[in-house]
């Protein structure tokens, strides 16, 4: 690797180069066995003789801190070994503690995520399984799409872009009826990228925005960021109470399929209910369409997007859950008085996504491996819910099943008001069960206590045992009856 | 693929599934020789008996628009091709035109790049030879990447993320001196995100933003997106001139190595007294170390980053110049105040980086294949550069060349004040040759006119052809002369 040496003035030049080559190798930035350049090459990028760099190395030469192999050239020596704790980075050196503070809405420190950690039974939520991903296909394609000519020869592969908006455009319309065309659609990291956008280009500093309560609070989080004033507002069996919506608000964030985290599914007549509201009050709902391309009973219902006469529904998808875990696409159809915000936005914040993954998931759609996948996955995760299911019905004297259609968890509400569902997790965890608490969920409702369960992270068999041990959890959790039982 | 029915009430739902199926095929969501769900699938999926399926798919193979393969299934009729524009997406369906609009930061229409287009001779700026790029190693890695268990099992891939942001303190400790350990770097998707995670935790609305003049414009719009007030500060032979910066600037942008677009590279002094300013007026500098990593002439000046004594330098680096053109990687190194609400904010806006690309750099990093290619690139270039340089010098009656150090483009300006850049590079352009003004790049300075020449895009020995071509254009539009000349 270049080597920076910084010289200034006049002064030493030998010393300077000494003395920094030699930080290098004990503050373990230069490890035993790296080469370092070759002293005609050093004295050739500091403009200095090559006698000045010699003298400098055979200073470190003496001090057995480098060493030299015939015709192979100057290496740190073998025998130097960084410090423990900075192998891979220079562990001891390190920027200043730092004179600047972030914004005030910065400062607070994030909420940590619950991590199932050593659980070997685990229910988190809204994770999927990545061993069912087809991963020979997808490494077959992405090899495919790294060839000579498959890539545009410029840094921004805008044609590989348009190529994956116009299959998810497809993808959208046939498998969710979505009314889009490729025109329509902006391809993003991620549902919460599509969200980022969003909000930056309708929100301003101090604007409504609603969110469902309990709700997707790394939505509100994101909300938040932006300077909107957000409000939680109540979920009930049918999705959000639309009755309950500030008058005030601009945006509405909901998440219709399988409402997070309550699963609940938002019925039609919410539907049509909430879109004649926005129209009344001029707000823009955003439809985060979070779980459903996994789906397992009912008939389908119709997204908002498609539902929407007036233009202002912007829907959000994800392919998070059905693709390889870590390969963040998402996307936002938006209509069309919106896209080229949201597209300048995008060019904005990050010029472009990543080329080979946009590339690779525009075949990977086009040759139908997305769709086969889903169903074979649809499969494995149906087994495993119905195993759940089955198992919740055993703790029903605790745990009341929210009904849901679709997605990748399963809420339950404790039936018992007086119990702490985050207590009962940290339970469940000492006994090596990961399940997730509702009301840590909640932003400015009441809390509702319960538990999710979600089926991505668990393989059919450890169903059953896992809910034993919630049982064995669950009963000692259990406040006694006040009185006589 | 999954088809998306949806069925509203207890009307005549053949009916309904018949012209669900038969919209999409007319409006090319279906195309001829896609297959449809099996009667029985679909009838499941739906709640419905198989034979409203079945009467529903009779109707439309009786109108040709399916047909049934024997043992196959049931497809759309291969005769079926989708109206033209529509294919690859559903052309003819659309979002609603709109009734939202964005923001007023948002309305105004972007200003569109310059782009080559059909140039037979490529002097684009900001661009690398992806040509020169070892494709055949990255593609090695990426497939040894995409192995079972090489891959985090869950949706974010925080070691991947950690284990590059370590192999990145190395690189740029070691190439760039810069003093940061894993814990200070910051894995972006590009420079550019990296520049608008430190403007999102560091500016209140208002703000006042300084940036050099002429200078990155995209940098310059990211910041007023974040509702700041973006100043323009002149640039003299040694950089951004200290003494014009607005006093009350609370984050200074600047492009130290290379300034964009002029080339200068900011002199020690010029860098020392930046940093005394931001101590004086409790400003933050952020050191975009553009072009740094092809060095051409001159000793390698010390980063601001590593200047700094008191934590308020923010580094942003990238690999979009030496790596495979749409792979967007960069970094920031922020002082230990910053980080924590940086790495915040990036899970806020996208949770994480793609978790491939990452893993597969921190192997290219690790394995010296990054540092070889860089060696070898600037080979290319610097002999480009050379030939750009004894070009010009043949053009030294019109174009005077701005002496740079680094980076991938070479800055002149014109000598005739009187000359506009836009009408020549337009007419350059016209003649097969593209070459980028300079005029665009100014904010609020008085502009100076000149001419950027990329080495990224053109080979070796198009260099002087296209500087011939260029003379052609120069000599036309030179201003006669006033009197007697």
């Amino acid at each position: 690797m270049d080597f920076h040496v910084s010289l200034t003035g006049a002064g030493d030049l030998t010393a300077q180069i000494y003395a920094q080559l030699r930080e290098a190798v004990l503050d373990g930035r230069l490890a035993g066995g790296d080469r370092v350049p070759a002293t005609r090459e050093l004295a050739a990028s500091l403009r200095v003789s090559r006698g000045t760099v010699t003298s400098a190395y055979d200073r470190l030469l003496a001090e057995e801190l480098l060493e030299s192999r015939r015709g192979a050239g100057t290496f740190v020596a073998a025998g130097c070994v960084p410090p423990a704790g900075s192998s891979g980075g220079s562990g001891r050196r390190r920027t200043r503690p730092g004179a600047v503070t972030p914004t005030v809405l910065w400062r607070s420190p994030s909420v940590p995520s619950l991590v199932p950690g050593e659980a070997t039974h685990d229910f988190s939520v809204g994770v999927p399984d990545g061993t069912l991903f087809p991963l020979a296909t997808w490494r077959r394609i992405v090899s495919g799409t790294l060839r000579r000519g498959r890539l545009a020869p410029d840094t921004y592969d805008e044609r590989g872009a348009s190529r994956l908006e116009a299959e998810i455009a497809r993808y959208a319309g046939v498998s969710r009826s979505v009314a889009a065309s490729a025109d329509d659609v902006v391809a993003t990291a991620g549902a919460q990228q599509a969200l980022d956008l969003v909000a930056r280009v309708l929100l301003e500093p101090g604007d409504v925005v609603a969110v469902e309560d309990p709700g997707y609070t790394a939505a509100a989080r994101l909300f938040a960021t932006h300077r909107a004033t957000v409000r939680g507002v109540s979920v009930d069996g049918e999705g959000i109470v639309v009755d309950a919506l500030p008058t005030a608000a601009r945006l509405v964030y909901v998440t219709p399929s399988h409402q997070h985290p309550t699963g609940v599914a938002m019925s039609r007549a919410r539907r049509i209910a909430l879109l004649e509201w926005a129209v009344r009050r001029d707000a823009v709902v955003v439809e985060d369409d979070y779980d459903s391309e996994f789906r397992f009973a009912d008939r389908p219902l119709e997204p908002l997007q498609s539902l929407d006469r007036d233009g202002r529904v912007v829907y959000v998808g994800s392919f998070s859950k059905s693709l390889l875990p870590g390969l963040r696409v998402g996307y936002a159809v938006a209509p069309a008085s919106l896209t080229a915000a949201l597209r300048e936005a995008k060019r904005v914040t990050m010029w472009d996504g990543d080329a080979v993954t946009q590339r690779a998931l525009a075949d990977f759609l086009a040759e139908g491996h997305h769709a086969a996948h889903v169903k074979r996955a649809t499969k494995v995760y149906r087994a495993r819910r119905e195993e759940l299911l089955h198992g919740l019905a055993g703790l029903d004297d605790w745990l009341e099943v929210v009904p849901s259609a679709a997605g990748l968890h399963v809420c339950t509400f404790l039936r018992d008001g007086r119990l702490d569902d985050v207590a009962i997790a940290d339970e469940a965890l000492a006994a090596g069960v990961f399940v997730e608490p509702l009301s840590p969920r909640h932003l400015e409702q009441p809390p509702r206590h319960g538990l999710a369960f979600g089926v991505g992270g668990i393989r059919e068999e450890q169903v059953a045992p896992a809910l034993a041990l919630l049982g064995d959890v669950l009963r000692v959790s259990r406040p006694r009856p006040r009185a006589g039982g």
